[in-house]
């Protein structure tokens, strides 16, 4: 049985739109839609080492549209998001001669995305740019809205830019292959919109069977939130505003991964746990219905994910990181709480004493 | 006896407007226009550790409106627009504490605006940027239009962005300290400005007397060329059409430099050697009129500016370079020639032995 492609979800963000393709079994029309209206001979295909099968793939199809590949494989984890490795990737763009019509296309999760983007956003001050994500998390959110950059020692995400792609191209059947745990971690990010977009979705998150899930729902799990996301950043894509909601469980998640030394969890973990206080603090100071944590932890747990991270890392280690976090502005920390799931409040600095107990609680 | 300062020049680039302070003896009022409707607290000060008693009086300005100011001197020359040194500033900035609504003011000539532009554009993202330039060649071209980067080895301002500044602030006083021959290579552009702007900016440059020249004059012979460029950005600030004209001379120029390895003649003498043979292109497939070359090269030559390099580099070498070159598209060199001053042609692509003449003509 074959079916029609769905059409493409259009992103229009600042001043031009772009597609986001998003079916399963679309991998192989990637060159097609590349060459469609550009110029360019040539890309740096940069991509996870881990994803050696898909990023071939990928290749085939921009080779079979007449574009030279350049491979560029990047070691696995968030190590790779550095400046000495931009640099590489930039001189290896240089040396196989990209052009400002060029492009880069990022094969891969979060890092990749992040990485590749910058990549896109600085070579020659910016070269076209295409996303094909290969995990949850980035399918839902780190491939949508632009947001790129590296680490510095300092902080995450401290060296970047904010750089819209020309395509963004999601094959849910590539999901098949991601290992559970990295499923599990973009499904904390799928909760977090079930939240901030309301009963609906949240519904939908809820009643989700083991993860990858059926692929005929799975296109629409991750179209309601691609398109939540695809929504907020068109409103505010250079993150004066409402592009904080995305925030939600972010900061204490932040503070987790810190103080961990961004290891021994996973960002989406650390979102899983970051949400907890943050649905209590909502309680306390929105009215928050208790009983939307009970079944936010429960959906949580029957993932797999961690709602409770219990002695390995101090409170207020935690808080001391959350307080550097770059959305904090040095006085406030600029926490995002819910009234109910779609109805946000930004910007709230809660009590000290009271943050410090809704955090101990899911660390002690 | 004193007059009242004239009103700021009204950049008007991409969806915003932001304003060019000109005249002499304005480097104190930098704090005040800084603080001016924003909200920061602190700046990281990038300066060019050859301009510290100006850095000085920038940051005593800083500091007298409420600023904090953490100042990074930078080691002068080419080789510290690096990603390694872009590394270190932001490393700096982020211990000291800078946030999205703090800022980077950039003290310096085109190096330090370059690098410290890049950081502003891309710390935490992109924070607000005040250009200061130092030089000559800075507050006429380099500090106006909002282009920044770094290099790597394959080639000058490889990884960079696009990013307009919050103010700039040309105190002309400044240029009084400034090495002689600094204040001849930014003339070269001032030169490249008359040709590009018409035959009223020309007579002007023309029979300007010895630099930097009398103070009255020398803010109206500024003006011109930034409202030149200013004009050129507006219509076309990414760079995809008219502010290519902006080249005029620099293919070769930049050929030279990178055969020489960026040693031994200064950007402006080498777009004063780049001229020339350009002027010959456009008198033999444009018309234009030879006395234009003739006056071209005696004023040059009246400021200390060679229109020819004898025997240290060989052609081949300067053509095969300026073919790397980023205006390049691989296919076409993409040059600007003239029909006359003020009257521009973009993207013309000369025979290869007319242009091989034409650059032999001023290296052998």
């Amino acid at each position: 049985m074959t079916r029609e492609t769905p059409p493409a979800i259009e992103a229009r963000i600042g001043d031009r739109g772009y597609p986001v393709h998003l079916d399963s079994g679309i991998l192989a029309s990637l060159g097609e839609r590349w060459v469609a209206g550009a110029t360019g001979e040539a890309v740096l295909l940069v991509h996870d080492a881990n994803v050696t099968a898909i990023a071939m793939r990928a290749e085939e199809s921009l080779a079979a549209a007449g574009i030279r590949v350049v491979s560029a494989p990047v070691p696995p984890g968030e190590s790779s998001k550095s400046l000495a490795e931009l640099e590489r990737l930039a001189r290896l763009a240089a040396t196989a001669g990209l052009r400002r019509r060029d492009g880069v296309v990022a094969v891969g999760g979060g890092v990749i995305g992040d990485l590749a983007g910058f990549l896109a956003a600085s070579y020659q001050r910016g070269v076209r740019l295409a996303h094909v994500p290969t995990t949850l998390l980035a399918m839902v959110d780190s491939a949508i809205g632009g947001k790129t950059g590296v680490d510095i020692p300092e902080g995450k995400n401290y060296v970047g830019a904010i750089w819209q792609p020309e395509l963004v191209l999601i094959d849910t059947d590539v999901l098949d292959t991601l290992p559970a745990r990295e499923l599990a971690s973009g499904f904390a990010e799928v909760v977090k919109y079930g939240l901030l977009d309301g009963p609906e979705l949240f519904e939908l998150v809820e009643s989700w069977p083991a993860l990858p899930g059926p692929r005929d729902r799975l296109r629409e799990l991750i179209l309601r939130c691609v398109t939540h996301k695809i929504d907020v950043v068109a409103d505010d894509e250079h993150d004066h505003g409402r592009r904080a909601s995305l925030n939600l469980g972010h900061t204490v998640a932040h503070g987790i991964e810190a103080a961990l030394g961004y290891a021994g969890v996973t960002h989406g973990e650390a979102v899983a746990v970051g949400l907890m206080p943050m649905l209590r603090l909502s309680e306390e100071l929105c009215g928050l219905d208790p009983s939307w944590r009970i079944r936010t932890g429960e959906v949580l747990a029957r993932h797999g994910l961690p709602t409770r991270l219990e002695g390995v890392v101090a409170v207020d280690d935690v808080l001391a990181a959350a307080a550097r976090d770059k959305k904090s502005d040095g006085r406030s920390l600029n926490m995002v709480l819910i009234d109910a799931p779609g109805s946000i409040r930004l910007g709230v600095d809660p009590p000290p004493r009271m943050l410090r107990d809704a955090v101990a609680e899911v660390l002690a």
